[in-house]
């Protein structure tokens, strides 16, 4: 007797992704067919023709064949990738082939901590530093020391990343949805999440953990300092622990703007008595380095014993890829600025970073000047979360297939990512070309009127 | 409040995996006080001086950074590596940057799906393929789907492979050890199982699945062609799913021994009713590529909407490293026989069996020569499994931790892996240099003789 579909665990079988869920399936169906798909479902920047760093790739390169230093004629390489190959190679001590320890390379470790003092101008320490095969991977780690039944309850925002719905489910858990406040720019509210406390701990769940994800994902939005600070007070009255999602921290598009990380306000605030995870990530920000699967979670007044835990259930896979970890590395590690890369990494950034800025502003102005939609402004992140009116008993899911059908574009119906009772939405991604997306907007524009249409006219009364 | 210790899942605190526990960390923190520490506490064979398959890193290199393959001045790379890259880039569509598929990338699964044809005569299917990081990954994900309580056992040899002890505890399920039989080279026995198998139907928990690891892990022996069969007709009879970890198939010393896949066996015996799962990985083998974290699961007999789940599962973290599934494919493409890098791949690969072949002879007949430790053939795998006789009232732990602060040789102990009651044992890797090699089991013998000796003759009556 073979393995069935009915002998799979329950838990497993109700975990559901949207991101890569049915529609994106039935894209990639049309597509070997030979239809043309323009894919809008995933933060996938690379798909979608952004182009690696150049420092990135020379310094990897270089760390995976380290022969090349010694072989390759003068002038191949910039003397400053060479001489950062050469540290890498050194930090890794027996190169990129042999496992790295469970927690990852000490001095990524470090060049991360160094980082994050940077940033904030606060101290950071590498021995709380985990690294991860991407960011996933790390929060999915963190719910799994948090979540052990039913009874342990997660607080995720409504609209959320389904990363944290899957997970929550996968390990048996409850969700404590909040809502984002779609009036005022996605913002949080204190009292929309005192609510959903009260209501969980009335269902008889108990709160751990608050996850925000900031700049949002899907909502695009950036999330002020005094949202930051209310999340921090609300933690430490409930005993909370907060998992900071700041993955998109370098995607902040609109003048005036500005990341605040919960670790800045958490240290400089004296929250002693709240935990905090804080994720990031190679593969988003500039680098777009999706694949290489590169990651961090740093935890913050987390105790030795509970770290120690983080380790083991690192170890058990024995660790996290290396070409990750120095793609993490190089990205906390940019080339000094007197060096031969110098200039050339900061033109790529910033042609990346107007192009993002852009785009955010083609979807946001285009899919408000459509009859039905509406769009939040897209201060943050590589998506929009746009709101659509539709007729009567159709819902968001519908609409997608059918704009995929009849249009080629892919995007994920909002009820993936959760919504208010009665709203519709879908996320896109901002992550093609500028022409590219320009015509994704108008053929959504006119796609969408002709759907309406269909409703308002029927054939036969 | 912070997170403490008490609020951590009863699951997650009772894993243990010893191959990276307190004897390592104890290592470490002599590591930093400045000792010398030798590590045969894990099969990492780049951290002890094995180099790197040169084809596997050119490609690599090239593949990372595209632009040295026009920019490269001829003969610093060989022609073959340089086209190999070329089918890489273009494999991967868009590079090693963007998030592949939720399986891996299509072109490493059929090529997967051509090495198990070549290798076994057999067809095989790139569709029932899932690329993992690592091989523990894919371990971790089949036993995902067959656990989801404390009903759902699942049998694992003693001495196993802590990942499944760890994994099965992790997810709440029951651990149904059979043993392994040390007085015939850590062979399996039918009887053995279905007591195994009695008993824990007694103890109301439903067998789900056998584990099997060939080459052995930690035993270091080969399977003979009977003792596949056997396990396929158990699984039949009992409706297991066979677990099949391979990844020391290409680790097999002894003239004569042949590594016999499950897969073979199940196609060629008509196991149409026996779901199987095999597993290999680029971290063993004579590639060594730990940290490159790149492995697969292979299913067979398995309905396609319990691969679906598989795959959604690998979806919520959306993808392994994309390094590692390129060095996936390298291990399963090696260099044409007519292109420039073949004599250089094949002499490489040949000094890595050799030296292994040897190393393995200098373990066992090196430790069979001390009184106290008895050794069997270590044919396969990286691994010995020495039984050591120890004073009453003294554990394998103790002697481990006496090894390490006396020696600095850092080993695991039995009880780490399993093994019969009152029996003591521990696992070392062959993998140091010969030279070295030598040198640790001299000083394991002398240190055996003397530990053994303060027992024998105490101080005060």
């Amino acid at each position: 007797m073979t393995v069935r579909i009915e002998d799979i665990g329950r838990s497993v079988r109700e975990t559901a992704y949207a991101v890569r869920g049915p529609i994106v399936a039935r894209a990639q169906e049309l597509e070997r067919q030979g239809r043309r798909v323009v894919y809008c479902n995933i933060g996938n920047p690379q798909a979608l023709s952004q182009r690696p760093l150049t420092w990135i790739r020379q310094v990897l390169a270089l760390a995976e064949y380290p022969e090349l230093m010694d072989r390759a004629p003068p002038g191949l390489f910039p003397e400053d990738a060479v001489a950062a190959a050469r540290r890498v190679v050194e930090g890794t001590q027996h190169g990129l082939g042999a496992y790295t320890d469970s927690k990852g390379y000490r001095f990524v470790r470090e060049a991360v901590a160094a980082f994050i003092q940077a940033r904030d101008g606060i101290p950071a320490d590498p021995e709380a530093i985990f690294l991860t095969d991407g960011a996933s991977k790390a929060v999915q780690t963190v719910l799994r020391l948090l979540v052990d039944g039913p009874g342990d309850g997660i607080l995720i925002p409504t609209p959320q990343y389904p990363l944290y719905s899957a997970t929550i489910t996968l390990y048996g858990g409850a969700q404590i949805p909040y809502p984002l406040d779609e009036a005022h720019g996605w913002s949080l509210r204190r009292e929309s999440l005192e609510a959903a406390i009260a209501r969980a701990r009335a269902a008889g769940v108990r709160p751990r953990a608050i996850c925000v994800i900031n700049p949002g994902n899907p909502s695009g939005a950036v999330l002020s300092e005094a949202n930051v600070a209310m999340v921090l007070e609300l933690a430490r009255a409930h005993g909370l622990a907060v998992l900071a999602d700041e993955v998109y921290q370098e995607n902040v598009y609109r003048p005036g703007d500005r990341f605040v990380s919960f670790a800045s306000l958490l240290v400089k605030g004296g929250f002693r008595d709240v935990s905090l995870f804080s994720f990031h990530s190679t593969s988003k920000g500039l680098l777009g380095e999706c694949g290489h699967r590169g990651g961090y979670v740093e935890a913050r007044n987390v105790p030795g014993k509970v770290m120690d835990e983080i380790t083991k259930l690192q170890s058990v896979a024995l660790c996290a890829n290396s070409a990750g970890q120095i793609v993490t590395y190089l990205m906390v590690s940019p080339p000094g600025p007197d060096g031969a890369s110098r200039a050339g990494w900061e033109r790529e950034r910033r042609e990346i970073k107007e192009s993002l800025a852009r785009r955010a502003a083609i979807v946001e102005e285009g899919l408000n000047r459509v009859p039905g939609i509406r769009c939040n402004p897209v201060t943050g992140a590589m998506y929009a979360f746009p709101r659509i009116e539709l007729p009567p008993g159709v819902g968001d899911a519908e609409w997608c297939l059918a704009l995929l059908e009849e249009t080629g574009i892919c995007v994920v119906p909002g009820s993936g990512f959760g919504q208010a009772e009665g709203t519709f939405h879908f996320r896109t991604t901002i992550l093609p070309p500028a022409g590219e997306l320009q015509a994704v907007v108008e053929r959504i524009a006119s796609f969408h009127a002709a759907f309406t249409a269909r409703w308002k006219a029927p054939a036969t009364p």
